[in-house]
């Protein structure tokens, strides 16, 4: 192995930075489903006593990220940075949420994909020696996603079978350079790649080509293969986008239909008729955090590829007629 | 000297990371002012042959980027990671820029601090040795902002006095290992800062103490003083916020009126009152990447503190009641 520190487009982060804590919380909706017995804090109300939407979305961001720095048991001033971002315009979630924290802050954007961009910009400053202790967190709420987004839920307009229902939760990790924890041994940073996808409600289909390049780059750059991993994680690609991704890298010659488990496929019961699964910033950051770590923890996995997923639209561009572009970052952890 | 990576929320980079080139292009009414000669393209319709405000935004982005790669003598492929984000919803601009190269991206999203944040971030991988050569860029459209902010154009409506015009133009510099070029030797990771100012017309006013913050911490943990500088850049405080920003730091013993310039209150000539000068991620991305970066490299300055600011409310969180969180990151800059 040479002592390069990146390979292609892959970091490789020697000095294993590694999860020490994650904290998690998801709306009553998510957990009925399989995230409910992980998380830290099951919401009876996705209001979560605010008055909006967005300030109950800016709460749960803040209380995961507490949860994450209590679960290590560490304090605010431990941390020497903070790698957030989320879905409302000007990722306002994000930066209320730092405002109270008092720690330096640095925001992201990546749509869906926030999780995975902020692991693997987290884990590198921790792994150069930037950071002793840096916190990745997003999130997203379905009702302030849907307003900004698509409609106002007071419109009550119907939903069409393609589409995603985006969670409510958000979650978080602290990535440390000691300590007991899950280590992250590399990332591949994302390129924007669009398929000319043009329906804002079939994100899966749009964001697929994205995942699948970026996980392909993943296994040549490593010289891995997907039976390397004991799970292979997107973010939020639904059951269609799953599909999608399965058939492209199929065609690549990468088998990932072992091994491969999708966030915003399994984060909400079948019988819940929400079509296509789970998506938002929010579905990867909690199922990662609270489900996957979970199977890391117990030594059920040892080694995970996780590749969130995000769509960079916006109504805007949209509106002007514009396809979407689409990203994927990856982080692979082992035991 | 200790051996240590960062000091305080300061990052060190001894391995000087460098500026070997720049890209910059502005509208006619910047061109106008002091940037005029020292862009590397003036635009004489600030609708750069598109159709819309937003098209034409990301057209200059990717301009920036491609004229810095150029000017560097590279071509996209030689360059590791693009660090971009903008003020649009989903940072648009950046996304749409970053789909038309095939060069790993990482969004950001800090505002009108952009530029120095994803200087930050980039030079802190090419320190590290993650990347060879790294590109950080941003920028911003009068029209584009002003109807997504405030008012769409059409409506005629009229500005406050404390009220600054958002840049149309856009920068971004090559961030390289090795070459002949300006060092970047630290930076200060901003924190979110609130002094409860909810006039969002008056983000001079809400964005000088978080500038104040960063810069103070700059000299704490690096053991300067203003007087070891030959200047100290803010971003987009225009004329009332500067002054703020020389009154807070004055208060904590630190006299900067000597050698600050602000690159909103310089963007713009006085005649041509657009009351506290000039704002938005293009102000300190076209000032700092034409004007300021000559005077590096000419040797009239040989240590620059550029610190750009911004703003992170939304159209939401205003409407919702909220002040206005702001950040101000900052990187050190060195002949």
């Amino acid at each position: 192995m040479s002592s390069k520190l990146y390979n292609g487009h892959t970091l490789i982060f020697r000095n294993a930075p590694r999860i020490i804590a994650t904290g998690t919380i998801a709306g009553p909706k998510e957990c009925a489903g399989i995230v409910g017995e992980f998380v830290d804090r099951q919401l009876s109300d996705d209001m979560f006593g605010e008055d909006t939407f967005e300030k109950a979305e800016c709460k749960m961001l803040s209380t995961a990220i507490d949860t994450a720095i209590e679960n290590a048991g560490l304090k605010r001033s431990d941390i020497d940075v903070l790698f957030s971002g989320d879905l409302l315009n000007q990722i306002i979630s994000a930066s209320f949420a730092a405002r109270d924290f008092d720690i330096p802050f640095l925001g992201v954007y990546s749509a869906c994909s926030t999780m995975s961009e902020s692991m693997l910009l987290a884990a590198a400053m921790v792994n150069a020696g930037y950071a002793k202790r840096a916190v990745a967190a997003t999130g997203s709420h379905f009702a302030s996603a849907e307003r900004q987004y698509r409609y106002p839920l007071e419109q009550g307009t119907t939903r069409p079978p393609q589409s995603q229902w985006t969670v409510t939760g958000a979650g978080g990790c602290v990535i440390a350079d000691k300590g007991e924890g899950i280590s992250i041994v590399g990332g591949t940073i994302g390129k924007v790649v669009d398929f000319g996808v043009t329906d804002v409600n079939n994100m899966g289909a749009a964001m697929a080509p994205a995942c699948a390049d970026t996980l392909m780059r993943h296994f040549r750059d490593t010289g891995t293969s997907p039976d390397d991993y004991d799970m292979i994680v997107s973010g939020d690609l639904g059951a269609l986008g799953s599909r999608i991704l399965k058939d492209l890298t199929w065609e690549k010659g990468y088998d990932i239909s072992r091994n491969h488990v999708d966030c915003g496929e399994i984060v909400y019961k079948v019988i819940e008729d929400e079509f296509q699964g789970g998506s938002g910033a929010g579905c990867s950051a909690v199922v990662f955090n609270s489900y996957i770590m979970a199977k890391l923890i117990s030594g059920q996995f040892s080694r995970v590829l996780f590749a969130a997923t995000g769509a960079l639209l916006s109504t805007v561009s949209s509106g002007q007629g514009e396809s979407i572009p689409c990203i994927s970052h990856a982080v692979e952890l082992r035991r």
